[in-house]
């Protein structure tokens, strides 16, 4: 079991430490992780038996040019290649997106903490509009066409569903806002979380407009992190100019067969969205019937939890590890958010009733020890 | 054995087509292979063995942060982590410098495709400073310093070693050169091909000036091209700036192990070098014993040759697909080169063996049917 020295890994100032480094830290091999949104559901054993036999070429050769991945990642969306933007994670395409964006930008808070963070440190000016817990995190498209508006924001982005909430915006909503917002310089749809969701993807809704892009993490349908894999939507005309300023060879070997491979397979795909909106749904309701926690509707694969009044969410991270083997994500360091609420991912029911086990017994701790 | 239209997969306006391509358009799984430049003596199965058992992990959690990479890579180049700059391939930082660069860029040419061609693509002016084949395409400092002045460069590139030519500046030259260029905005050594060559690298000399950065892809070492892995090396502020610009997780899973396991095989890592140099000793005495072919001097792992007069470098290429199952590059899509040259990589005395009798006897043929 860690010691107190060791659980200071989390105080980074990076967006959370890896999972190696949590282990590292806390001798723990078999950590119950309830932090990496991963999909429980895929990568089928087949899929990476398939990796596994390609390792060789793989990590000997020059990967492939943009292109091909285009051409993959479009058969996988259904869009054609020309609208595609492949990325090294969706982080590359939204630290070129900060970067470069006409400020100034505004974004929903909280989120994922890039899209904050990056502005601020370059010196890019960034307003925020609000997700209120009383409203379930939720925002209409009046209120966001008045805060771009009062803000004079040139650039805005929404993540849909909302990381962390878990909030979602209909598809109508979408293409309201896209047609209201067409005289901005850039809107930008982050649905890195959308595949668990029942609202369709924007991808479709950007083509219509000139100034609007999709962009998506596609590790956390894939069930993949570590292979880092991302891409854009967008007109060809917007898709061109990003491309045009992404490295060449920006797309590993190992995810560029991913890509490849995962054509193969497209029914288990699919199908594991579905069982692990199950599962999130199963987490939600287990999570409701502890008392003291608010818990909120989510459209993505995890829940976002308020914790009790003085229940310090970091000091409840510690002890989950230290005494559980349970890795939870507190959310203080996001804008708009704070140690007071988790985001907590959506794992098989097994693991969920671990946790909720886990979390009866230590909220039934005293609060002053956990303050 | 493929046909003409299968070798169209060579007219790409990218840098060449991928090995991938290659053995699809040709049907060919066991291509003897001069084009990328691989090292043929590392990395040796047991690290192999690490990365296929660790796969699972790999592929599944998000990589470290920059911070790990730092520390393994300066570990293994015996530089202090604050200097390094880690990168998703030399790519990732040839295309930050180029599109973040005070123009005019001279870089010296023939090169790297990347360095002459994202400036033309982005409108940033660009000035070349032409290796001569008459001087062996060596350059002197004050041939350097004469043509930045001349035309009021503000950015300075040098490939050292030179790609795709081999010639190399001497560690003197490039002290005096970072001396004399002090007044530059910046000045970017491509060391990519260094670890093959009898000079070292410029990773301390450029600590000593504020103006100057050492930038290397690591695929070449490492002979694993598919990870995508390279670095900068920088005095702590300029390093800090490029880093901050770099997305977070960049560096993919399985880049971040190769980072993490090659520590235990540091003795084969730096034996590989000398072996490859002495093969590419044996390719140079080999191709200059050939009748017609001027070859020059080389200090990395391919040398670089000229064909005789009226020999399409294309047509040779091709047919040498065609007909011997061996891939070869041409330099057509190079400035400052033409397909009159080849760059052949150095490997084993066999494959040596096979490609100089494929060229004796192509040679061989009339030149009319090669024009």
């Amino acid at each position: 079991m860690p010691n107190d020295q060791a659980l200071r890994i989390f105080d980074t100032r990076f967006h959370n430490p890896s999972i190696f480094e949590v282990r590292q830290a806390t001798d723990a091999t078999e950590l119950l992780d309830f932090c990496v949104p991963a999909n429980s559901y895929f990568p089928p054993p087949a899929l990476l038996s398939r990796i596994q036999a390609g390792l060789v070429d793989i990590l000997k050769y020059y990967p492939d040019y943009a292109p091909v991945h285009q051409a993959n990642i479009g058969q996988l969306i259904g869009m054609a290649p020309e609208h595609i933007v492949p990325a090294n994670g969706v982080t590359e395409l939204i630290t070129q997106l900060c970067l470069g964006a006409e400020g100034p930008i505004l974004t929903d808070t909280p989120t994922f903490g890039r899209w904050t963070d990056l502005p601020l440190q370059h010196g890019v000016p960034v307003h925020f509009i609000e997700r209120r817990k009383d409203r379930d995190f939720k925002l209409t498209v009046d209120d966001i066409v008045a805060r771009v508006e009062a803000t004079g924001s040139r650039t805005f982005v929404l993540c849909n569903p909302s990381n962390p909430t878990g909030a979602c915006s209909s598809a109508a909503d979408i293409e309201t806002l896209l047609d209201r917002l067409r005289h901005l310089s850039l809107v930008v749809i982050d649905e890195s979380f959308i595949d668990f969701a029942s609202v369709p993807s924007a991808q479709e809704a950007v083509l219509r407009v000139p100034n609007a892009i999709v962009v998506k993490s596609m590790g956390k349908a894939l069930g993949w992190h570590g292979i880092r894999l991302g891409h854009g939507v967008a007109n060809a005309a917007l898709a061109d100019r990003l491309r045009a300023r992404t490295p060449y060879w920006n797309i590993n070997g190992l995810a560029a067969r991913v890509l490849h491979e995962v054509k193969d397979f497209l029914p288990e795909y699919k199908a594991s969205f579905a069982k692990v909106a199950a599962d999130r749904e199963h987490l939600y309701r287990s999570l409701s019937e502890l008392r003291g926690l608010s818990v909120y509707p989510s459209e993505t694969n995890f829940v976002y939890v308020e914790l009790p009044d003085g229940v310090s969410g970091r000091a409840l991270r510690d002890v989950l590890v230290r005494d559980h083997g349970i890795f939870v994500r507190e959310c203080s360091n996001k804008v708009g958010s704070s140690e007071n609420y988790l985001r907590l991912v959506a794992r098989k029911r097994p693991d969920v009733d671990r946790l909720i086990s886990a979390l009866r017994h230590v909220l039934r701790v005293p609060e002053a020890s956990l303050a």
